[in-house]
């Protein structure tokens, strides 16, 4: 197969595990015998810096042409003090609305190779750490409108507003009956519906939902709830489906349980094949240029990318196995490290992941 | 002294932590010559149940009356298929507003005799868990407005807003720097001010307190980001400012990590001196009626209430000195229990804490 796909290098550290997975993705190819073909685009501290503008409409044209968008983190201690429009997120922002990706596919699941660097008890983390959180990505809160204005008393008052509407509920819904159907068939509804009128409109279209999936088991659980049993019986959950706001603090939290958010790839998909995929870290801009950071998060994104993109499951699977065996060999980059393992450093990494293909 | 406290028993197995309560401090009362005179107020399923609305005018006046007010919790299965406006916990949330409280401030510590209970490695818990959420408490998406209404193509769509203006942020955020000055100066204020307004309106007034606190260590963080601290490293917090959504989800969060969310008490305060003190746990239906229920969380916002509100500095120690005591004894509820203690029932417990004061 060819497929064209769109690199983001990203800003700090992210050129460095973007150079690492291209090798891969490279190896890949030739193994199987696909050709990728890669444009570069330019977004967050990259197209400010360049352009001005953190997603120049041109480059979310490349990223709209392509198969797939492959990227590393934006976002770095360089741009911190720009106004809110002007800034690397606003860049990321707007990639999410304008490739239409509502669906945003974040999985928490522990390498038993690397269970030790969990922050949770060696009991907790035997029950098992294995779901995946399904993150509504364009819409709610980080869409709504933002005003900030003054009173007539003179002071200053700001206002975000959390939309939700029925069509943008049900098609992440959906994504979240599904993927609970491809695994062990419970999805959990995470929402505040005791306060907001979004999440009692979420549960509402869930309750539809529902009764097309009599044989996935069904829950909801408060947001502030949530945050709790994640720390406390992570076992308990397969899928979680939630709004993008409560997406974004659970699924961190949920990747840190981990103890080696350095490994977590995502993707976020929309109505076709075409999504973007990226690591869940940050930029790491404090490791930049040392060659130490870890490239595996955004190798196994490619990994999602070749799998839920390109429907090339094999070649995934040939991807995850081979850092599965990396692992095996006590091989780890500086951020996963523990006694009796080799540490290596970024393009170590890359080349011990590559000779695993 | 003279203090007229205002009781909500609650509902489910909240009356019986309320009992244990009472009779700790009519003890105290006795030792250190106070009076205090209790006045039954109805909130929540309770309310619900006698006046068809979970906080009818005059029981809320009740609470007004009051010197302050003690909470055990409310809500049950029996509630929750009521519309919104009759749900217990909108009895909860007017009685916040109406009372004007909008300082909650819940601690996140460890009891040392408890840390084996704590989901978090022995490491990490070694490193100390001591810390305290300021959240703000009647303001934002909890007091925004709700709408729900029909689009023009017929679907749904509904919209929660979330504003904040600078008067409500100052005041807040001045009560974050005064609790950072009595303890170790370091003050952390989590918003999301890479996406939202509110947030942005926060740290600009922030910094302007800032210049107030010269001596504390200010630093802000992204919410997800905190989500994935509290978790990682909880050492590193001493007091964190917060919205009123951030600081449900976060201090939930942290109050798990302690191990022992039945022993975690709040206080809620305002401008003056009248508060409302509650357990953070919920009212535990599944227990309700058997007597088992761990009263500790409610008998030491008992002794919050001494002490920030009556000024009864010692009164208070006495208190939290009985609970250490009988921890120290092995004496545990069954929410509690580990090998080689002793497992007591709710009145029980709150027997022996008594004995020790
Ligand atoms: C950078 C930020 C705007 C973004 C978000 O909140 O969505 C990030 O935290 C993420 O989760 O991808
Ligand atoms: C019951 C609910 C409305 C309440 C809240 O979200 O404030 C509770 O979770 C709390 O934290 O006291």
């Amino acid at each position: 197969m060819e497929k064209n796909i769109a690199v983001i290098w990203g800003d700090c550290s992210s050129p460095e595990i973007v150079k690492q997975t291209l090798r891969v993705l490279d190896k890949v190819a030739e193994k199987y015998g696909h050709t990728f073909h890669y444009t570069d685009a330019a977004m967050g501290g990259e197209a400010i810096d360049k352009y001005g503008d953190p997603l120049p409409q041109h480059e979310l044209d490349k990223c709209l042409a392509a198969d797939s968008v492959l990227l590393g983190a934006v976002g770095g201690p360089k741009w911190e003090g720009l106004p809110g429009e002007q800034r690397p997120e606003k860049g990321l922002l707007r990639l999410r609305a304008g490739m239409g990706l509502y669906s945003n596919n974040r999985p928490a699941k522990i390498w038993p190779q690397l269970a030790p660097a969990s922050p949770l008890k060696p009991e907790i983390v035997a029950e098992g750490i294995d779901f995946i959180i399904v993150r509504e990505l364009i819409g709610g809160v980080y869409f709504g409108k933002h005003e900030t204005y003054t009173l007539e008393n003179g002071e200053k008052q700001a206002v975000d507003s959390m939309p939700y509407s029925e069509h943008e509920i049900e098609r992440i819904g959906r994504i979240g009956f599904e993927t609970a159907m491809k695994r062990r068939r419970k999805l959990c509804c995470v929402d505040k519906a005791n306060v907001l009128d979004t999440s009692r409109l979420w549960r509402a279209v869930m309750h539809r939902l529902q009764a097309e999936y009599p044989e996935v088991e069904y829950s909801e659980m408060f947001v502030d709830n949530c945050a709790m049993q994640v720390v406390k019986d992570p076992s308990q959950f397969d899928v979680i489906v939630t709004e993008n706001m409560f997406g974004d603090i659970i699924s961190d939290e949920a990747s840190m349980i981990t103890g080696s958010i350095g490994m977590i790839p995502s993707s976020s998909l929309g109505d076709g094949t075409r999504g973007l995929y990226e690591p869940i870290h940050g930029s790491a801009p404090d490791i930049a240029g040392k060659d130490i950071v870890n490239p595996t998060a955004c190798i196994l994104s490619a990994a999602m990318m070749l799998r839920y993109s390109f429907g090339m499951a094999e070649e995934a699977d040939a991807i995850e196995n081979a850092v599965n065996k990396v692992l095996d060999k006590g091989l780890r980059t500086a951020d996963n490290m523990s006694e009796g393992c080799t540490c290596l450093g970024c393009t170590a990494m890359g080349d011990a992941i590559l000779a695993e293909i």
